[in-house]
């Protein structure tokens, strides 16, 4: 079963979900007075796995910032199925899901070290320009990390937005 | 428009939602790089949320631990629609929607101190007994508490877990 | 015992300390796994104070945003004497030392609902200028807090940053 | 400069400090409105020192819990030297310091992926029984461990709570 296509519906012909698997290891702060993770902290997760998306596949936190793209999150959804306990590794695997529209559609899987789903959620970001204001259209490096995704050039490396300023 | 309605199905006939609203102010470390309040922290403002409710119905999570009743929380959902900023005056209106099931069905609705609505959301909390097993039943003291919801006696003063217990 | 005393030594004929007590309830996610507040959270609680404090003597964050004196803290000390446990009430009794340099020396108590010391402690603070120079000299917004301080004025009501603009 | 030695005061004689080194990267939500990390996270960053020095010698929270050895942190202190940027990694070297006492004294170094120190600082842990009472003896298990430190066994591998079964 796959969660991430379970969250998003994808048009006919969209280019595959990009994906991308960052780890981690519970916090002691992270637990609480029932000795499992806390279910908020499965935000900072799944930021965690953005952050690993954005390494991957030169989108990072940085990028958007230096081309004044602000993305908040609109949007955040988890559903939890098995706790994380003190000290677990776990792994976070995060999906960007095709859209023709200005936002951003990232799935999450949770897992443990045994491989057991914790949890699985999306979230939704709207790229907004530097007043705040929603874009209606893309923002040209975007449009052009878009290009490239689609003409499944990822197995030559990662595109680069700086490819783009040429 | 009535955003708790929106994320609950409620059958014909049921009682209307239970409500109770908490107020907080936004701390210092909760807002972000973007001088917005960081998306994942709205989890601990549903939280506030609830305990205010619990403490107006009798069902704070002290009475859930005394009556050894775990109420995981199983879904999060936040949709996002206007940032708090530091120092932020805020109020959390929290629902209960009524459920036949052994499931607790809250919404959110965040305002800042104009009353624009700056967040909604909803949880949703399954029931387990001390081992951690989804209850299929309603324990006798939740039973207790909606048989009072149901008769609409709450203008009369809150429920109290020990009322059933004569 | 006055623990405020203790950690900063004062000069001889250097005006009284400057109080102003903040409340909170300790949230279910600043509980740990051992059931008490976990010890970092206590940042936030003084933190909780400094705000307290800004509001009452016009020294708010805003203010030292508005004056462009970033005031980062360079040392934080606390000591744990008895835990705060989930959803008590408690107080922070927060306390501004005299001092004739360019620097803000703030000493902390928190109490529980029955009065009992939880933690004592203090944190430092330096102004910097815009470009995070450490100042030599008390900006003038500062300086004009300090004669009002010493003058003592207080009891007339708080000092303003905008009567120093006159 | 050996920071760790400025903050504990150690008998002549004693063992030298055990030392061991975690690494970090700073997660958006850390990251206060001023764009560095907030003050109040690096408690969580000494905590992942404390982790990685427990998984190194033996003696893991894990092991204090089976061991039934609560040790409160009942004194936190840390002197930030240079702030810590998003995505910014970092390094805690975390050291132990011998005490012939029923405490744990730790230091701890917060350096920047340049090297630079970016914060130094210390705890103080008590050891008590099951019923929060101070211990005045050390618990055999830690007696244990005392002994394995000052046999100057460590270059023979790490200590075993087991070991002392036998």
């Amino acid at each position: 079963m796959d969660f991430a296509q379970s969250y998003f519906i994808t048009e006919e012909g969209a280019p595959t979900p990009l994906r991308a698997v960052a780890e981690g290891r519970v916090r002691f702060q992270e637990v609480d007075a029932m000795g499992i993770v806390w279910h908020g902290h499965y935000a900072s997760f799944f930021e965690k796995g953005r952050i690993a998306f954005g390494d991957r596949y030169g989108m990072s936190y940085q990028e958007f910032r230096r081309q004044r793209t602000p993305a908040p999150v609109v949007r955040f959804h988890c559903d939890y199925k098995r706790p994380l306990l003190f000290d677990e590794n776990y792994t976070v695997e995060t999906s960007l899901h095709w859209s023709d529209a200005a936002r951003l559609d990232f799935s999450y899987v949770i897992r443990n070290s045994g491989s057991d789903i914790c949890a699985t959620g999306y979230t939704v970001q709207l790229l907004t320009d530097k007043n705040g204001e929603i874009c209606l259209l893309l923002p040209d490096w975007l449009a052009s990390f878009r290009r490239y995704w689609r003409s499944g050039c990822w197995q030559q490396g990662p595109w680069r937005a700086v490819e783009d300023k040429a």
